[in-house]
């Protein structure tokens, strides 16, 4: 049984088999109905999200599987005291294959641990968020025809945005990408990431003007400032004006620009760029689909002998509040050997 | 593409066509079923509505087809503060049509304009309705055998109603139609509507008391009569009970009269009419499943070359606050030329 | 047309066909793919049950037909003061068959009435679920092999748990089962219940330790003991640890015991059971997917010629406030004849 929890789960080789496929099933979606049926895809949102339930919806609808699953935990079992486990356990009998978000850090893993069925992560609180990154990266396969040598911009909120972290960790798997990180001093990308690309001998260079970064980019990424990580109102808005992207803006960069955004925005691109014909953002939600059905029928055609939880079982306690092992008592605390010592297996916190 | 926002969009060829086709369903629903095999049904339902959106899911689930959709704006990405336009730009790539229902007037059309598969207006607030009066129309051809020379009853709430104008606009399509308005002063049917049965040489008479008009009629449309349209609780249960259908009542109609009512009722007609065979608002709700099947087809078989707005754009506000112009401010401000003046194009506002 | 109201209206020959015919779905389930396509399950839950519902809707699907419903009365036209009868009536011309859960009593028999298609009871209140009786039958044949010659021991709260009122009237009906009655004195069965365990030849024993119950049984069924049946916090506390089943206490069960709960469970039994071969609480959440897609195909291939009422309308009001006579107030007041005199037909109250 082969889960998704985090993209690193799949070798480069399967990452691109999966892609290769999505631009396949892209060409003809229809050729590919059929090769779900009598298959269904349980759908465990334990906060809403339709974005991405409606995309993991089309996706098994599109290659003839059904969907059993609830998006408001107020109307579940979950409501009566349910833990996760038994939900995942009961459902997981239902359905050949589980799409599972929630708002705790590490609770997809804690699901593939006790599930019967292949588990996919659709969201883990802040944690990691895999299937926007397969998006992005069909996106970038279809449109760019490549996944290597890009000058890739990402603007906006790049401290905590978790699309932002995934996909600069995905590309430096490919050569010669380079980063342009627009962002103010306050929502630089964390410290480890700028070790991970010097690692893997990736550039990155800091630009605080989207004009400036503009012409040199291949591909803009654009992402959502959230009010909250700002002290003041005040400030917020100043700043989100500076990062808003605009048809003007926009004359500054080249004619083959891809702008990508995660969706859903709220402001942070002018209504007036979607007629531009670099605006990518709806394709991308749109390619989305074509990465779920590629990645469902990859899982339910591989098997996979490891195990699920790779660390041992320590006596101590998370130091990340928002872990699900926190949550839910009965999970065995699992840590992982690093050089900065041990790791909590479900969320990665180091401390 | 083909959009349905409001039941004139059809030619009178066309919406035969389709009524036609709803009565040869009706005979054997199985022989269309795979027409719709791997095309999906998008339900974007910002507000409740359970009988209408259940409607339109049996009817694409009957096809073959598949749904997807929300009927639960705060679950949705909507609740995040996405606009109109993201949100359908997105679903119309997930789904081949989309069924969109919306408190705000003109939203319909609003939407058609920027989706990328045919809209059907499954309600704009208190403006249009058309697959109600489609499915009455269906009703009507199975039940009467005609769509002209009928004399048909319309009781309760004629001010307010969009089901009971929007019947009376489209039965005058069709010739020797004549309409009894069964209503208090208060709750007469607008102005306008007089002048249109007038203009196409209908006939109508006003009646207050239901038991005069009752032996008149073929067709009895019964509507729910709102306690907010009365000044006082006192005068609302009074006219309430006037227009309350009972079994005495009916003593006075024909034989072959046919009772409809849009439903959901509340207790304007008497459940013991329920067992009179002349009820035949269960009925009716069934005949708009076949309704909506004939539709869809019809819509996914069509091409239609034709702008989705014809008026022009003015630098002014529409006078109507419940207009989807003023939520949606990305919107163009489109007005039709009309004798009484420009009227806005989403919501035919003519102030 | 067939409904399933009580598991009683099944002859112990129908019933035996359906527990059969879903032990053959269970052995190889796609066979049975494609003999429902085409057919529509309406779900109506007025309350909700995740669990039920998934089971329901993943049993039609895996029969290759579809779903449409709602499990949130706030949505639906409910909300609009919409009675019963008429969502029933409408969703039954929709729909080919129909699962209802509702909070009052009676409601199943209540919607049998004036349904156009077959109604299954997926919960009435406090008063039916033949569905969970007849998952535990299912299992049952499935992990013992039989359904009679047993030793059932059914711990917890025996007073007000209807799963655990309806297994044993259920059982009686197979020879020589014996039930080991594992409760505190406040939270025994009802004197009805012994009384028909008498008349059926039954043997039952009251024991209020459940390490002395274990090594005599072959079935343990658990259910939940809730707090609010009990006049202290600090007494449910005590006593809720008295009746938790751990590893420990487990060691003087028998090797060949099933441990069996309807879930969803809270703390009654310790998540380290759960890896015990004797647990047998999830396999027995998956038979139920097959109990009641056996239960499907069973009810939409019969035709039923006797009428849903059986009793005699009388003049008076049932004295269960919680009876749905006193909600939908169109309802006829049908009784049956009893030794302890007239019963509410809808709800079975004898006062």
């Amino acid at each position: 049984m082969k889960h998704l929890i985090d993209l690193d789960d799949f070798s480069l080789e399967e990452l691109n088999g999966i892609i290769e496929q999505a631009v396949e099933i892209e060409k003809n979606p229809m050729a590919f109905h059929g090769r779900m049926t009598g298959r269904i895809l349980g759908t465990l949102f334990y906060e809403p999200s339709t974005r991405t339930q409606m995309s993991f919806q089309t996706a098994m609808l599109r290659l003839g599987g059904q969907i059993v699953g609830f998006d408001d935990p107020q109307t579940a079992s979950v409501s009566k005291g349910e833990n996760l486990k038994d939900t995942v356990k009961v459902v997981s009998n239902y359905a050949d294959i589980i799409a599972i978000r929630h708002p705790l850090e590490g609770s997809a893993k804690a699901a593939a641990q006790c599930a019967d069925c292949p588990i996919i992560n659709a969201g883990d609180g802040g944690h990691l968020h895999p299937t926007q990154t397969l998006t992005d990266l069909v996106t970038l396969m279809c449109e760019k025809g490549r996944l290597d040598n890009l000058t890739i911009g990402l603007c906006g909120d790049l401290k905590f945005g978790r699309t932002v972290h995934s996909l600069i960790k995905t590309m430096l798997r490919y050569p010669n990408n380079r980063f342009i990180l627009i962002s103010t001093p306050e929502l630089t990308i964390p410290d480890y990431l700028k070790k991970a690309i010097e690692q893997a001998n990736g550039s990155y260079t800091e630009i605080s003007s989207l004009e400036e970064a503009l012409p040199l980019l291949d591909v803009l990424y654009m992402t959502r400032i959230q009010r909250e990580r700002f002290e003041s109102l005040q400030e917020y808005r100043r700043q989100k004006d500076v990062y808003k992207l605009d048809c003007n803006k926009l004359t500054h960069a080249r004619e083959d620009l891809k702008i990508l955004h995660p969706l859903p925005r709220v402001d942070e691109i002018d209504t007036d760029v979607d007629d531009d014909p670099r605006a990518l953002y709806f394709v991308q939600a749109n390619h989305g689909v074509f990465a779920r059905m590629s990645l469902i029928l990859h899982m339910l055609g591989t098997d996979d002998p490891s195990p699920v939880m790779a660390g041992q079982i320590l006596d101590r306690d998370c130091a990340n509040s928002r872990c699900i092992t926190h949550q839910e008592q009965y999970l065995k605390h699992y840590y992982l050997d690093t050089p900065s010592g041990p790791a909590c297996e479900y969320c990665d916190c180091h401390e």
